[in-house]
C-alpha cells in the first residue's frame, strides 16, 4: 500500500475568464503553486465547481495539467457523475493518464436510491474501466449530494473489489462517521481522508491518511505542516490555528471566498469569477474577508 | 400564444439494452405509440432517466426521433444540466431541431444557491442560445432537484425575457404553489403544466395548459380524454379514475414500475431494464403491480 497517495489535497478552484470559459493557463499555475506548498491536487471536486464543467472541459484541463509536467501521482481528479457513461469515460481517462486515484461522487440526481443501485453503479465503473491501476476513493458528502455512502455499501464494495476500492473522503462533518470508517475498514487498506483540516489531527491519530479540504487551496503550507508534524507536542496548537483560519472562510459562501482570496493575494481580480449558479462575493464581503484574514496575519506567499 | 404546446405530455421512459446502452429503435416506437394516443413527448425528463444519460446520448436520441418523422412541435426535451455549458448545448440543439420548447431543470448539484445565481444561469442560456424560437419551461421539482424555482425568480425571468420564458412544470405536488403560479403569471402568457394528472382538472379549471406526468407513459389515452373533456359533467369522475390508476403506480418506485408495465403489456421483457443507480422491480413487485392494475381493468392497447 506504500504506493498510495496520502497527505493533504486541495480540491483545486477552477479559474474562469470573463465569459465563463475555463482558463487553463491560470489553472496550471495555481496547481504548481499548491504542489510547491506540498499539497496534492484533488482537481474537479465540489470546490472546483466540477459539476459546472462539461465532461470535455474536465478531460482537456486534466491533459493540460499532466502535459505541464505535474506528476500524475499527485493528482486525484473527481470523476463521479450522474451518468454512468460519463463516470466511466472520465475515470478511464484519469487512469490512462496515470493519476493516483479518482474521487468518486455517487450519481446524485435521484434521491433515496438503494445501496444495491449504488453498488451497481460503482461495480459497473470498476468492470468497464477494467484496469488494475484503478483506485477509487468514495466521496461521502451527503449535505450536498444528498446521496450518502453508507458503511454497508463500503463493506460490500471492499469485499467485491478490494484492489480498486482504495478509500474515502468523508465530508459529512460527522466525526463519529469518520471514526466508524477508520475502525471498520482502515486495517484492510482502506484509506480515510477527512473532508476538512478540522479533523486532520484526529484522523491521523486514528490511522487516517490525511485530508482533502477546500481551505487547502488557500492555506496549504500550514495544513501540510500539521500533517508532517502531527506527532509533535504543538500539534493541538497547530490544529487550533488551522481551525481559526478555516472559520473565517466559513463565514462566507466557501467557493466564492476561496476565489476571492486567490484574487486578492495573487493580485489577479479575474480569479473571483464563478460560474452560475454560484455568485461571487460582494465588494463588502470581499473587504470583510480580507480584513478578517489580515487580522490573523494570513497571507498566501509566492502566489 | 396559439402556437404554444398544450395538453398532456409524457416524460418518455428511455429503453436500454442488456448492456445499459440506449435502444433508439425501441424509444422511437414508444414515442409513436404515445403520439398515437394523443400525448406529446417531454423526452429526457426525470422519469426518462435523463440525468443518467450522457449529453451526446441525448442529442443522438433526439435526432433519431425527429428523423423518424415525429413532429418536433410535439416534443419538449429536458435540457437543464448542472453545467451551463451542457444546458446551452442541449438547448441550442433542441431549438435548431424545431422542438416546441425545452423543460429546464435548474443546476442541481449545489444546494442553497441564490435566486441571483439561478437567474444568471437561465439568463446565460437565453443569451447564448440567442434564438427567438426558444421557449423555456422551468422545471420545479424540489423534492428531487433540491433546488426550487421560486415565484420571485419566475417574476424576474418573465420580466427580463417575456418571449423566451414560456411556462413551468410544477412537480412539487403542492397545489397551493401551482395555484400561485397560475394566479400571478398565467395572464401574462406563462403556461402552467401540472406535474401529474392528479392536478390536471384543477389546473385546467384555473387557466393551466395541461400536465406533464410520469403515468402519461402508461395511461395516455385516458389522461388525454380528461384533457379533451374537462368541461364535461363526468370530469370529476374521470379525474378520480385517473387518480386510482396513478395510486397503484405510486406504491412502487415509479420509473421501474412504468418500465415494468411497458415490458408486460408490450410483451418485451427487456423494457424493464433501468440504469444504475436505479434498480428494476423484483419479480414479486412486478407480479403485484400487474395484478393490481388488471384488477382495475387497466391495459395498454396497441403497445
Amino acid at each position: 500500500m506504500t504506493d498510495r497517495i496520502a497527505g493533504v489535497l486541495a480540491p483545486v478552484v477552477t479559474p474562469f475568464k470573463a465569459d465563463y470559459s475555463v482558463d487553463a493557463a491560470r489553472f496550471v499555475r495555481q496547481c504548481r503553486w499548491l504542489i510547491g506548498n506540498h499539497v496534492s491536487l484533488a482537481v474537479f471536486g465540489t470546490n472546483s465547481e466540477a459539476n459546472s464543467l462539461a465532461v470535455n472541459e474536465r478531460m482537456d484541463l486534466l491533459e493540460r495539467l499532466v502535459e505541464s509536467g505535474v506528476d500524475p501521482a499527485r493528482i486525484m481528479p473527481g470523476t463521479g457523475c450522474c451518468s454512468l457513461v460519463d463516470s466511466v469515460r472520465l475515470t478511464a481517462h484519469a487512469v490512462k493518464l496515470g493519476c493516483a486515484g479518482t474521487l468518486m461522487l455517487p450519481p446524485f440526481y435521484y434521491k433515496g436510491v438503494s445501496d444495491e443501485g449504488l453498488f451497481r453503479n460503482y461495480a459497473q465503473i470498476v468492470e468497464r474501466v477494467g484496469d488494475p491501476r484503478l483506485r477509487i476513493y468514495l466521496y461521502h458528502i451527503p449535505q450536498v449530494s444528498q446521496v450518502p455512502i453508507s458503511l454497508a455499501l463500503i463493506e460490500r464494495l471492499l469485499g467485491a473489489y478490494p484492489h480498486n476500492i482504495a478509500g474515502v473522503k468523508d465530508s459529512s462533518g460527522d466525526w463519529s462517521n469518520t471514526l466508524s470508517m477508520l475502525t471498520r475498514f482502515a486495517a484492510r487498506g482502506f484509506d480515510v481522508f477527512a473532508g476538512s483540516e478540522n479533523f486532520l489531527l484526529a484522523n491521523l491519530r486514528h490511522g487516517g491518511k490525511g485530508c482533502i479540504s477546500a481551505t487547502a487551496n488557500v492555506n496549504p503550507a500550514a495544513i501540510h505542516k500539521l500533517y508532517a508534524e502531527w506527532r509533535n507536542a504543538d500539534a493541538d496548537a497547530q490544529q487550533a490555528s488551522l481551525d481559526a483560519i478555516r472559520a473565517i472562510f466559513q463565514k462566507y459562501p466557501m467557493i466564492p471566498a476561496l476565489k476571492q482570496a486567490v484574487a486578492h493575494w495573487g493580485g489577479d481580480a479575474g480569479w473571483a469569477t464563478v460560474r452560475p449558479p454560484l455568485v461571487e462575493l460582494t465588494a463588502e464581503q470581499a473587504a470583510a474577508l480580507v480584513g478578517d484574514l489580515e487580522g490573523r496575519g494570513f497571507s498566501m506567499p509566492g502566489l
